[in-house]
Parts: C-alpha cells; sequence; structure tokens
C-alpha cells in the first residue's frame, strides 16, 4: 500500500501538491443513482424523484444502503442514541477533535434526488478517495448521515442534528405522525430515545463541519458559477395570520356592506410581496399557505389563515420588515372592516459561516481552479445547529433552473463531481490544520 | 259555514272590503317552530338553525310534516313526479288556470328557519285563512312545496322547479351524491323519475307565480322597509380561474426569479373587488373559493384556482365587468411572470318580475299601509324557473342585519305576519283576475 502522510501538504506550496487527489465521478454518479431506487415511485425511473420521508420503510431501506457504503469503504456504521449514522477514519493524531462532514438522505415527499443525498454520498466518496490515495490525515475524519433533515415527518426538521446539538424541543419525542410517536419512529432507524441525551456533543467536539448541498436556489447556474461559498444559513420568522370578516350570501351582500375576508387576505398577501421586494437586498417573503373559510363559490369569505415567511441573514432585518407588514394589515382591516391578527409563530436564529471555513472552501475551489461566490443559503441545513458547536461551512453547488423539493431537482453530474472535489480538499486542509 | 264568494272584491272601492282577511301570525309563527325541529342539531334549540339538506331523512320529515298541514288545511297533497308537493284548493271557476305560490323546505347544512319555509308555510297559512274567513276565490289557488332548491345536494338547486319548467339538464338524473343517484333521491321523497317529463307545467298553466321570501339581505332592514317587491332575479356569471406560476422554495428563491400563483391570484382578487366596486349600480361581485398548491408556508405557491362569480339584472353589465376583469388579469399574469386561465363556467340568465305582479304586490301592501321598496334579488329562487311559463312575482320581508344561509338568520315575526298578509292580498287579487 502506498500510503503517505499528507499533513499539512495542502497548505504548503504548489510544487509539493503533485498528487492532490480526486474523487471518483463515476463512482459518486453511480451511488446517487442507486440510493435513488428507494422511495422511487412504482415503475418510475431516476426524473421522477424520490419520496424518501423519515422513518418511512424507503428511508430505513435508505439508511442500510448508506451504512452498506460506509462498510465498502472500510469504516464502520454507528447509530447514534438519536438515529444518525456516524462513521469515524482514524486520523494519525487520534488526540485530536475530527473534522466532521455529511448531510441527510431524508427526503420531501415527491422530492429530488440531489438534496442531501449529495453531501451524504460525497463524504463516503472522501473516504473512499483518501483511502485509494493511501492518505492518513492528521485529524480523524466523522462522516454524518443525519436523520429527518426535512422535517416533513413530524413536521419537525433538522432532529438528528438538533439532538446532537441539545436542541430537542420539550416533549417532542412524544409527538406523534401518522399514528406513531417519534420516539418509536427513532427506534425504527436504530436510535435509542431513551437515551437520547447521549447524542449530543460537545462544544469542540469536533474541528470544524462541513457540509455539501445542492443551492436549491437559481443564484449559481444564472451567474455559472460552479461553487457557492455559503456565507449563512438565513433566520427565519414566521407569523400566523387570521383576518375575520363576516360570511354572507354572495348574491345578496351590497358591495358597501361586505367584510370580505378574502379581499383583506389579498391585499396583505400583495402587501407582503411588494415590502419585500421594495427594500433593497436579498431577503424573501412568502405567503406559501391561504385558506378560505367557507370557500365556496357563493358565499363572501368570512375568514381566512394565511402564513406570511420572512427570511434573511440578518435578523434584524426580516423584524423591520415584519413591522412594517403588520402596520398596513391595520390599515387593511380598517379600509376592509375585517380583524387582521398577526401573531409570531416560528423564530430560527441566522447561524453565520466561520470565516475561515469560508476561505478554506474558496482556497480549495482556487486549486481546482473554479470559481466561487458568496451567497447566504435560504434553506435552513444540518449545518447551522453544528455551528452552535464549531466552526461551520458549507459548499453549494448549482441547481438547474434552481427548482428544489421537486422531481424535477437536478445538479449536473459534473457539478456534483466539483462539489465533492471541493469538499475533500478543505477536508484535507482542516484535517491537516 | 259563513262561506262566501269574494270574487274580486279586493279590486273595488274601500267600503266593500270590511272583512279583508288575515293570517293568523301565531299560527304561522308555531308551524315555522314546529317545521325547525326537523334537521336541528342535536341538543339545539329553534336559533342553532336548520341542517334539513334536500333527500336527507330530515327533510323527508319535513316534508311530511308539510303534507299534514296541508291536510289539515283541507287539501289533498299531491307529489308530482319530481318529486314537488302541490295542493289545490278549488276555485268557483274550474276551467280557469290557478294561482301558484309556494316555496321550498329543504336548506343549506347549518342553514337558517326562514329560507323557504316561511314562504311554504305562508302559502299554506293563505289557504287556512280563507278557509276560515268561508272565502271561495275564482279561480283555483294551487300551493307548492319545490324540492332542492338550495342545490347543496348534487350541486345542482331549483330542481324541483327546474323539472317543472322542462329545465333539467341532460344526464342529470344519473348524477351521484353521497353515494346515490339523484333519481333514487327523487324516489325517496316520493317522486317518479322514471316518468319525470310529467312534472313539467305547460305554459299558461298559472295564471300567476308568487314567492314570498326573507330578503337574505340588509337593504329592507337598513332602510326601515318591511315589504320587498323583487324587480327580478339576477344573472349570474361564473368564471372557474386557474392561475399557473411555478412552485419553488420560499427559502431558495429569490424574489425577482419569483412565479407566484398566489400573488397573482391575489392580485386578481383585489381586482375583481375594485372592478366591481368602481362601477355605479348594485352589481355584486365575488371570490368566495380560493384553493393553493401545495399550501404549505415554505413553498412560493406553483398553482392557484379561483372562482369569480358576478351579479346583476343585467346580463349585459356584468359581460362588460368580466371583460374588464379578464383584460386585468393578462395584465397581471404578465406582471408576475404568470399565466391565469378564465374560463366561463356557468351562465343564468336573469329572471325580470312582471310589472303587473309588482304592482299588485304593492297594492296589497298600500292596503295593509305597509311601505314597499322594489330591489333585485341576489340570490337564485324557484321564482326564476316559473318566471319561463307565466307572470311572476316575489315579496321579500327584512333579515336581520341581512344575514342568511346561517343559524343567525333571522326575520322578526311581526315581519312573517306582514309577508304573510300581502301575500294573501295578492293572491286573493290575481284569483279574482
Amino acid at each position: 500500500m502506498n500510503r503517505r502522510h499528507f499533513l499539512g501538504a495542502l497548505a504548503t506550496t504548489a510544487f509539493a501538491q503533485p498528487k492532490t487527489p480526486r474523487i471518483n465521478a463515476a463512482r459518486l454518479r453511480r451511488h446517487i443513482e442507486e440510493l435513488s431506487v428507494f422511495g422511487r415511485p412504482a415503475g418510475g425511473t431516476f426524473a421522477d424523484g424520490v419520496s424518501r420521508v423519515a422513518y418511512s420503510d424507503s428511508d430505513v431501506a435508505g439508511r442500510a444502503y448508506v451504512s452498506k457504503l460506509i462498510e465498502a469503504a472500510g469504516l464502520k456504521p454507528r447509530v447514534d442514541a438519536a438515529g444518525n449514522i456516524f462513521a469515524r477514519r482514524p486520523g494519525s493524531d487520534p488526540s485530536l477533535p475530527p473534522v466532521l462532514f455529511g448531510s441527510h438522505t431524508d427526503s420531501v415527499p415527491n422530492g429530488g434526488n440531489f438534496d442531501g443525498d449529495l453531501g451524504t454520498l460525497a463524504a463516503i466518496e472522501v473516504i473512499q478517495t483518501l483511502n485509494e490515495a493511501g492518505i492518513t490525515t492528521r485529524r480523524p475524519l466523522e462522516i454524518v448521515d443525519w436523520q429527518n433533515e426535512e422535517g416533513y415527518a413530524f413536521n419537525n426538521g433538522l432532529a438528528g442534528s438538533r439532538a446532537a446539538a441539545g436542541h430537542l424541543d420539550k416533549g417532542e419525542l412524544d409527538a406523534t405522525w401518522n399514528g406513531i410517536t417519534k420516539a418509536d419512529a427513532i427506534r425504527k432507524i436504530g436510535g435509542h430515545p431513551e437515551r437520547i441525551a447521549e447524542a449530543q456533543l460537545a462544544k469542540g467536539a469536533f474541528a470544524c463541519y462541513l457540509e455539501l448541498h445542492i443551492e436549491q436556489g437559481g443564484t449559481l447556474e444564472k451567474s455559472g458559477t460552479p461553487i457557492g461559498v455559503v456565507e449563512g444559513i438565513v433566520a427565519i420568522d414566521r407569523y400566523d395570520v387570521e383576518v375575520t370578516g363576516f360570511a354572507n350570501h354572495a348574491g345578496t351582500t351590497p358591495m358597501p356592506e361586505r367584510q370580505d375576508a378574502l379581499v383583506a387576505a389579498s391585499y396583505l398577501t400583495v402587501a407582503v410581496n411588494e415590502i419585500v421586494r421594495g427594500t433593497p437586498g436579498r431577503q424573501v417573503g412568502t405567503v406559501g399557505q391561504l385558506n378560505v373559510s367557507p370557500n365556496v363559490p357563493n358565499i363572501v369569505p368570512g375568514s381566512v389563515k394565511l402564513v406570511v415567511e420572512l427570511r434573511d441573514l440578518s435578523g434584524k432585518k426580516i423584524e423591520g420588515l415584519a413591522e412594517q407588514i403588520r402596520t398596513r394589515a391595520q390599515q387593511i382591516a380598517t379600509q376592509t372592516r375585517t380583524k387582521v391578527d398577526m401573531r409570531a409563530a416560528a423564530h430560527h436564529d441566522a447561524a453565520l459561516a466561520t470565516p475561515d471555513v469560508q476561505k478554506s472552501i474558496e482556497a480549495a475551489a482556487g486549486k481546482l481552479g473554479l470559481a466561487t461566490a458568496r451567497l447566504p443559503s435560504g434553506a435552513g441545513h444540518d449545518a447551522q445547529m453544528m455551528s452552535l458547536l464549531g466552526p461551520m461551512g458549507m459548499i453549494f453547488v448549482p441547481s438547474v433552473k434552481g427548482i428544489s423539493h421537486s422531481p424535477k431537482e437536478l445538479t449536473s453530474w459534473e457539478d456534483c463531481a466539483r462539489g465533492a472535489d471541493v469538499l475533500l480538499l478543505a477536508v484535507l486542509d482542516w484535517a491537516a490544520r
């Protein structure tokens, strides 16, 4: 075996790196394709996407496949009390905390084959590549397949990484969904909910957490940039809005007498869009859910419930936007003779990436001749939980047309390989520190 | 029995009418209260309204109660092939077509105790009153309790009066709802669907059709007018609108990249309201039904289906409004990068009341010292079908706060009695012609 130490090799000058390893793009692709069959619609193809909701039989089968790949890469998979799969590759200095990297393999219903899968399988590919290159790193390497990142099950995501960060909600294990408790769901994927506290990682338990993921937006594709360097994961504020009017006959109620909750909700939906777009910056604001009551063609709507969601790297900024929306909502209520009640329903802090990790990712891309762009992540990721425990960084690769959470989700195989190569070099950089 | 002929008595001068009969207000109230128990929520009171959906067991029981009242008024109830209940009181000239009057006793789910019930029970009360006054009219009188006016069952109203007017839809009897066909539903209430054509009335089959009904709007109450004289039943145009955008991640899709179907639908809902209100007149326009897909807080809505409904006595006017809405919809589509498809889904012609019948109702109210106001009916009524066959008029009484199709639907007992007295005198007027 042509094994040699790679300690700090990447931090030294160019002539010291003639053998910079590269991942095996064909194998990475094959693994993504093989994983895609678990949760694939009956009779479908890769292009039909996947429904691998956490704790489903498909998820269990997908996780078994991941464990098999880990074993094939020479490591021993270990399921922690929360049901996350970890595997450690020893370093030359066993006293050092490892470099931790990975992603998740659960999906939303009718999701795609790249969200989570790419980062998880690329982590295994990094291990295989180092094995084949005969490289032993200074720090140990630890790979992870988190459980229930999407949160479709139990309507509560980042479940595995929250357990690792000690951020489980009170009573969360007793929550029920589809007829089973979360505790039993965790047991189904091999966890031990009765001792879930053991899944918690200490601050400083890793040197750095890295995650490769598809962008899920169209920024990189639009600018033709192969590698995104995440600045942070945005803060999210969610508001439940209830508009109360008065339901009445749509034929017999004169226009001036109406208290039409849907007209009020429509003014508000337009206002959210215009206020968010009218402010410079990359913040987003969405009314994604809206339900009308009684919702029949010949009755003036009596009430509407809707959800306003605001996201930005700056929590202060979205607070200011919410204030503008709240003021506008009260004007609309007066104007439409309705009542508009807007209540804060959920808040997630922003998780900023560590500057040193961002620089490391940029340096890795630079060695590969790949252009980079810094950008926020509008979606939540397990990385935000890990940022509570130590340095964190994320690598994004382009999503074709920015489509995600859809069978049409797509990242070119070339871009997948580029992202995995950047991950490999960033891991080697941090493993040598 | 102190029976005397009343032919033309009301058309003569005041001194000839010392014995102008009046209905028995207490009995009318008792009958409305007694009918209200059929379909009343378990453990509820009169104020809890009624769910007497056509063809339900409650409807069958309610119709049996109506038949019993008809018998108590000395007439023989006759169920026609369509399931409508008729009963005839002979006139002194059996060769003449009768005066036809009545209403319906089915309700919407969670409806009130006046919509339909008042007009049906007032018709029976008119018969009882004439019996007690010993009056025989020149023309025969015919009362009717139509079936399935509301159309909640089979989503197709005015079912009995449409059968009488020969306006059943093709294949309507084969329609299924709640697991039974319409044919079987009609059998359940005593009809004979296999010979439903026999239910059709000829043009000129009656001298005049009269219907007493609650206004279901707030116009009469607001102006303090006890009797409304209906000018006609409005035309209704209904449009199915489908807004197609693109569903994408609400965190990762930048605002300028979005094709948000709900933002487009909201602009359109506001536009419908503003266009309808911005035109002088009494027309109404409503978006009462709107469904978002996929309708989750963190996904930009990919499509929205909504229904636009326009009503006015002038069909031309609402066609013009629809044209304005269509033009605006295309501007909104361009502006929001969505596709807006607006298809005509249903059209009902206006049914104008007969001027002579309106005058007769006004004269009847005048004799009773009751103020009248002419107004359109924004709701559909069996009267619109009868207008296809002969002279038609409707008497409205005030709805408290304009509330209808709700347990809160309310008309004062005094107003109920006033309406029934106006019906009585208008019937006598037409029966004498």
